[in-house]
């Protein structure tokens, strides 16, 4: 690892997987466990290209990359200053199968080709460009609201990313599952697979997980509950075991 | 209560609420515990008009009834003998806020006129009609089964049944979720709240709840998860404290 790699308010965290290492800035945006649930969520078969839609900091292509076997991951950024960064953590790791490209996933078709991968992650922002107030110049806004892109947008890239029966996962908050689950069925992309993450037993859920498959027939199964903590501060068997919490 | 009032092969069964009875025949369909769950998670209001569409025996028409002030209850129930056995489980309550009407859903807004409900219920067959083998002439087979009508059918006729800003409550299997939410967008139903029902913690939902509303904006709320049971055969807290189970 080389120190000439970091540039100033940078950081290296240690990802607690395979040795992997990823480079984040606190003042523009570090990666949540929303981020690494989907990333246990997704399946990834060996030598599937996949490709992460607003990738950021590069957490999702770098934690699937340690999880599985073979493929190739490429992360679609708007930011410059997020690919360029991302890019230096990719190298951190050594690995040849990580990709970054800037541009704007309302383009990603054109840039990629329709049917061009097997599948599609992403961790979109969370809320509508309406709500609350922000400053549509700042790394964490684009990050968090629908500015540079909608729901509508993004499943609808998948969709035309996507080869016949590729698969697309998502996480959001539960508030837009009608939206998630009506775009999907909308564009084809049959939601096939659903995950809700509750903080504990006894409350509503924050997250909620969900796979499609392109032109997939509608059956969706819903698994059993992923509860974040036993107890205030304390970690989940589950969190723990299989997510390194 | 008369003992002429029961069939050949009826029971009378105690709903452990407000002494309501209800009479069923186990050759027939008797109620289970999504109906008991689905009258839990409806909400009416005092003096709103309340139609269960394909009532059954009338369990929930008879549990909304003892656990709302006010209001007037209709089933609407495709099979006569259901509907003249429920009648008389309405009369041995003594009330006269429920009727029960021998009609097809799929003919509801014909039946009743558009607008006429403030609100809907349905625990519909659960079944599509080309699963499973089916004896079409079974009473079995008609609550189970969507023979004589679709989820397409259901919906489309609640929606019309609803006045403006009116609710319709569900109860399905989760399988068939990506169906319920992508038409009840369609139908211009925005799906509100929903809840699953898991057996137990580390189990796959066995059932769904969800409230639509006419009109309504896109935002949808997942309640707490309804856990049915702390251990095998010992119901949960909520279960016993909510629901008498």
């Amino acid at each position: 690892m080389k120190e000439t790699e970091l540039r100033d308010g940078e950081r290296i965290d240690d990802l607690q997987r395979n040795g992997r290492v990823i480079i984040q800035d606190p003042s523009r945006f570090c990666f949540g466990i929303d981020a690494v649930i989907l990333s246990g969520f997704a399946r990834v078969k060996a030598n599937e290209r996949v490709i992460d839609l607003g990738s950021g900091n590069g957490i999702i292509p770098i934690l699937l990359e340690a999880k599985n076997r073979g493929g190739s991951y490429t992360g679609l950024e708007i930011q410059e200053e997020n690919v360029e960064m991302a890019t230096r953590s990719a190298r951190l790791n050594g690995t040849d199968d990580i990709h970054f490209v800037c541009g704007d996933i309302c383009r990603a078709q054109e840039i990629f080709g329709r049917g061009s991968f097997h599948v599609v992650v992403s961790n979109p922002p969370y809320m509508k460009s309406d709500s609350g107030e922000i400053n549509p110049k700042s790394a964490l806004a684009l990050a968090r609201h629908e500015i540079s892109m909608s729901l509508e947008d993004l499943i609808r890239e998948s969709a035309a990313l996507l080869r016949e029966n590729g698969r697309c996962y998502y996480v959001h908050r539960p508030q837009r599952l009608g939206d998630i689950i009506y775009l999907m069925r909308k564009m084809r992309l049959e939601p096939k697979r659903m995950r809700l993450v509750y903080p504990f037993v006894d409350r509503e859920p924050v997250l909620v997980l969900i796979e499609g498959r392109k032109n997939g027939n509608p059956e969706l199964r819903i698994e059993k509950p992923l509860i974040l903590y036993d107890a205030p501060g304390k970690y989940s068997m589950e969190m723990r075991d299989d997510y390194g919490f």
